[in-house]
């Protein structure tokens, strides 16, 4: 692949005006770290002085309007991943959506007693669930790790899954490799044998076509400061189906998640629909610039997202194994673009220093993810063609620099 | 009392010129609902703005500064209640934090089967106790309801503690009566029988004195969006002494509260210190918008603070005698200021109706809390005295027009 591919390819861009709504540095690091900061839309500032605008005027009255924001920027949400209106809110943190939800889950299948994960999974997945194991006297079985072939890692997740299975909870695009699993597949797979199944769509959602409703899935959470450019910490998400919204009752108990919430009457009773599965009282402002945010994604539309990131990855992939792979890299992101998300994953012995030394020489700004991945995260949004190309030549050019790794490092 | 009274309290209040900070319509309604939500102090628009540029500017390497933040503002508010370095976190909801809490004691007294509380207390914290105690195989003993008389309150519950007490969880300050119960007496008590205590300050921090680690206090959780001005919806904050960190463990296994975060290693192991008691990633505008709205209340003092609202309650309780009493409504918040915090709540048949008329016609701005309070918050940061006396006087020559009550209303 030639530069020359990379500039045709960003004049026909069907969705390239959109980077005119972030305020990119043309001059400044190319920034391959969407997928975990994304970055801010245009009219976010404006949003959250309006949102500070009519708390000053509205005062208390003003929560006649916020008061159903969660579910509001939800509805707006669900629209990307396939869910229709009624069973997304926008609440809490991802680690307490996945908290609330896999712990219903459990509850709602009291006579089994194992909980299938992926191994490699994100920290907070693994730990949520390793917690709740413990609390709910139920065991994890941990499948993997997860390498490069999606199909080996779902037949072994397949297998895992029996009549003793109570809940499967799992990434649908893994946080390192990138590997995408069929959530449609292993859905049906967990509902077979009666379990339940949790999705993880923290790095899919707003890159990645998801249809929940279609897939027949239970129960999924995420995030939305990736690819949803909410901001740092942005609220997450949780996504109930409506045919189990009655069914489950979630752990936390608060007020925000009680029927007739201002009777303020004894004894918890969960509100109907999807509101049970709020808690405590929501974050108005955050909130406001998620929904500001996510309504960018809703116009640029996922397949025009997705066909972009697909694009986007495959010149990242076909440039790297031309440039990179020669000096011992290793691709381990599928090479399929179904069995991939919208990040590339770079291996390399020294991926520590090679990170930090792309980002001090200001020319990319990736992620380390240990032990030796550099992972790429070109939003489609805002990300160019030639930045991709680019990218990989500032990593071909750095990599004989940098020198070997030190054992850990705090990146976000 | 006569007008002319509270015009001189105001010529020589303190703090009066902290009201400029806050964009206060001088012909607008009477705010009697800063203990549900508080007004914007300036510079928070500025706060956030600013806080987005950074995330424009500094990307995903913003984390250096913003991961910190929780605890940050939280050693800031510590000083507002008593509290040294290292015991406060803003995060999460009080609701998700009173769950935290309240289920780390429970399962650090596994051998203990009661949890003492109010019956009457603030809804989410008698749901949120219901439900750990059918999860962790508890009783709940409520105490209550408390009535006026903060003795007969006080040796009600202490009564009620004993050898098998795990968890007593209480309000410092009752959300609708405006009683102020002994925090260090009764925390005394409860470690009488080698329970562990809990405090909600969600009336209290920002205007009363609170001393948690002079009271040797356990655990406490509250919320920043009343006397603290954090906006709508703002996050909550809890506290945890340092004798016991290292010997709670939360359920809500995530990976901020993990140690090595970004090792991502193999099995949950709790970071030393507070930080235990993180969860999933804290949203930073939030947090941005309560350090801003904070240093305000830091600036003016609580003892200032807590004063002037001695002196703007009282006004209110003297005036309400002479005004409202003759029309049939009766004063609920304690007489005595060492029983009550800072807010006044008035009784009467028709309180619905009469909160309605109010807001209505423009002149008063309280809260009704079922199912027959008016209750009325005075911010001490904001509030005149003679806006005491004007909603007093307004309040009794409303009272005639209002009619009856329905039997709900949704109010927040």
């Amino acid at each position: 692949v030639e530069r020359g591919d990379a500039v045709a390819l960003d004049l026909t861009d069907p969705v390239a005006a959109f980077r005119d709504r972030f305020s990119v540095v043309t001059d400044g690091p190319i920034y391959m770290d969407g997928n975990s900061l994304g970055r801010p839309p245009a009219g976010i500032g404006e949003a959250l002085a309006a949102g500070v605008g009519a708390w000053r005027s509205e005062l208390v009255s003003g929560w006649e309007e916020w008061i159903d924001l969660p579910g509001r920027v939800g509805d707006r949400l669900g629209r990307l991943i396939g869910a229709a209106a009624g069973q997304v809110l926008v609440c809490d943190s991802t680690t307490v959506n996945l908290y609330k939800l896999a712990a219903a889950a459990l509850r709602s299948r009291p006579g089994r007693r194992e909980i299938v994960t992926e191994q490699s999974d994100f920290p907070t997945d693994r730990y949520v669930i390793e917690g709740l194991a413990a609390s709910e006297g139920r065991v994890v079985r941990a499948v993997g790790p997860a390498g490069s072939d999606a199909g080996a890692v779902e037949r072994d997740i397949a297998a895992a899954i029996g009549p003793d299975t109570a809940l499967v909870c799992l990434s649908h695009v893994h946080y390192r490799t990138g590997l995408r699993l069929d959530m449609a597949r292993l859905t049906a797979r967990a509902h077979d044998e009666g379990a339940l199944i949790l999705w993880d769509l923290a790095h899919s959602a707003g890159a990645c076509p998801v249809e929940l409703d279609a897939g027949g899935v239970d129960l999924a959470v995420g995030c939305t400061y990736k690819y949803l450019n909410g901001g740092p910490g942005a609220p997450g998400f949780l996504y109930v189906g409506a045919a189990l919204q009655e069914e489950l009752v979630q752990p936390i108990w608060g007020w925000f998640g009680q029927a007739e919430q201002f009777a303020m009457g004894e004894g918890y009773r969960p509100a109907g629909g999807v509101a049970r599965f709020l808690t405590g009282t929501p974050g108005i402002l955050g909130l406001i610039a998620v929904d500001s945010a996510i309504a960018v994604s809703e116009q640029a539309g996922i397949a025009a997202l997705w066909a972009k990131s697909v694009g986007l990855t495959s010149l990242l992939i076909e440039r790297a194994e031309e440039r990179l792979v020669p000096l011992g890299a290793r691709i381990v992101t599928p090479a399929l673009p179904d069995h991939r998300g919208a990040h590339v994953a770079v291996a390399h012995p020294r991926a520590w220093a090679w990170c930090r030394a792309l980002i001090e020489s200001g020319r990319v700004i990736g992620d380390f993810r240990s032990p030796d991945v550099v992972r790429l995260g070109p939003a489609p949004l805002y990300t160019r063609y030639t930045e991709c190309f680019d990218a990989i030549e500032a990593m071909a050019e750095t990599l004989g620099s940098a020198p070997d790794n030190p054992p850990a490092r705090r990146v976000t």
